[in-house]
């Protein structure tokens, strides 16, 4: 019989980095499947996962987990320093967006690691426990919601007193993937009117079915590779966001979450139309961080602009929920070392679905559709 | 026929108080019962209220509204700069509260001023359109669970994912008065297992009926006058405080919302019970400003404590939603007005049960409920 694996869980080094890729909950289930677990002390949530929760759960709390580690687990890709110290073979799970960091890429290639990317886990359902884009905008998606909500200076619900009726707040959701579809799912449980757009021709069914309006445009739509939405040319653009201006106008709250996977977040709201916003509104953008679906809008910026009109760009919006991303990120990653085992971790087959669409670099290769992406 | 009864809306003046005594939606229905309005410039909520808007509600905006006005308007008790610049005669409408008032009171009376206070309408059903103490805690209650959903770590709702399920958060509401039953509603809506206590006789009732669950700690109530809360003693308050505690510590926010009439707000939530919290959770203490159910909170202050608990002290907490606040505020002292007319500003029939009520001075004199309260 082998000796089990052994995975290591870093303390994460990214400023405004707040989640943590396992929790002491779910540690259980890695040593039902043969795995040890050490974690980096400290790395746990600052407020509710401290050494002690892993000490109680039969985690062992070191220094430095990482020499000697089979598996090493992050959110954010692993740290070039941590990667040389790691024996070759070894297996690497994070968020690894292969374009943006071909440096490392190529380091995790020549030290002969397995790396796995959450990024690139294909849509299938075998492949849906793993899915850490999906959990995360979940959480982005409900996390836009509160922000607006907090922010508005009137209710979400509508309201009847004995001294009149308030109507409930409009909230207009421009995206409609899993950020937001929650956002929608999130809003109308506060009790708000929600209406909604996306460019993909699966969303007004999607919408609809969450009780809200489906703002239909008149336009095509423009669904491309495994659902997500395509690039639009100038001319659409300049289409819609005329035939948007009125229902941004008439909102309360507009929360974005628009994304086309590998370009820049699409400019939906232009500053002509936040201009025509009421004073008091709030705009959400959840997309800023890849450019941002509202023009102007800047990462972790919260600034008035136009006639009174809030815009909040969101960062690290996953981190601003902690306990929720990381619980969540940690069942996903805890489901992909079920689906390995320790005997994947040390020889992966390759020819798995999953494991081929997700592995980046093994055996001195970059392979697969990481490999095509940096071509 | 007489001249129509003018009516001047100030401009709060008070820090952190955001909110406006008329909002230009209701100046209509003061115009169709015979009042003119002026507001002063500026007097507006900063981004939804702008001058312009009063305007084009056609109310005359003006730097001094208050000279020749017979009805003076405000949240906050009236300026006694104000004052001192009103005729004799003048009526005002505001919050008054009398004890903390009572030079401001003696110059109303001898400046002839006929002042009504907000804060001494009775609870009876033909006065509930005017009850502003009602609808400020409305918006308290909505506020306090937005600000403790937009700070917890994780979710409000439950979620069945992909990867697991995660449980709803549990919220515990301390006082169940309007501000807790708003909380516990809001809370609901959110999706989260909400848990609520109160010493009166009506609240489990009430509670169950938002599909929370109440807290039965098998200790008497303690209904006092108008079925408000009573004052509790010692070795009641010491009891209570040991039952709660294993429901402090299990909930994932607390919001505390208790008031005892012409009291100190009660101290239910002890530091050892904070203590006794997990790390991460939050406790929201709407009870701030009159001294706090929760030991160690200050107003407008937020605060790790304990373990790593957020200890939020609302301050202006109906300021922090200002324009719903405004408009319910608004909404209750119009009916006040349409009750009383333009012949009832210059001569009030104070054998009426809700001026009886709440008019503190008139023709010189100290009357009802407020001389009791100031003997």
């Amino acid at each position: 019989m082998s000796s089990p694996s052994s995975v290591a869980v870093v303390a994460e080094s990214r400023p405004g980095e707040r989640r943590v890729a396992l929790v002491p909950e779910l540690a259980g289930r890695l040593r039902a499947r043969g795995f040890r677990v050490a974690v980096a002390a400290g790395a746990g949530l600052a407020r509710s996962s401290p050494d002690l929760a892993y000490t109680n759960a039969a985690v062992r709390v070191t220094p430095d987990p990482v020499p000697g580690a089979d598996v090493l687990l992050s959110v954010r890709p692993p740290r070039p320093d941590d990667v040389r110290r790691l024996a070759p073979g070894a297996l690497t799970i994070s968020f690894l967006p292969v374009r943006e960091e071909r440096a490392l890429v190529e380091l995790l290639r020549d030290r002969g690691i397995t790396a796995l990317s959450l990024d690139l886990l294909p849509r299938t359902s075998a492949a849906q426990p793993m899915d850490a884009l999906t959990s995360q905008a979940l959480v982005t998606g409900y996390r836009g919601v509160l922000v607006a909500a907090e922010r508005l200076p009137r209710f979400f619900p509508g309201f009847v007193t004995a001294a009149g009726t308030l109507p409930p707040a409009r909230v207009l959701v421009l995206g409609a993937g899993v950020a937001g579809l929650q956002a929608i799912a999130t809003a109308r449980r506060l009790g708000a009117e929600v209406a909604a757009y996306d460019v993909r021709a699966s969303a007004p069914a999607e919408v609809g079915s969450l009780g809200a309006e489906f703002l239909d445009l008149g336009l095509p739509p423009l669904t491309g590779a495994a659902g997500y939405a395509r690039v639009m040319d100038p001319d659409r653009a300049a289409r819609q966001a005329d035939l948007l201006t009125p229902h941004v106008a008439a909102a309360d709250a507009v929360i974005t979450t628009a994304a086309v996977p590998g370009h820049p977040a699409p400019v939906l709201v232009t500053r002509a139309m936040v201009a025509a916003m009421r004073p008091g509104s709030v705009v959400v953008d959840l997309a800023a961080e890849s450019g941002g679906n509202v023009e102007g809008v800047r990462p972790g910026v919260e600034q008035v602009v136009g006639d009174g009109v809030l815009l909040w760009g969101g960062a690290d919006v996953p981190s601003q929920l902690p306990e929720a991303a990381s619980r969540l990120y940690a069942a996903n990653v805890v489901a992909l070392l079920e689906h390995l085992g320790p005997e994947g971790v040390r020889s992966p087959d390759l020819t798995d679905e999953i494991l081929a669409a997700c592995c980046v670099t093994h055996a001195g290769v970059i392979r697969g559709p990481a490999a095509e992406l940096l071509a």
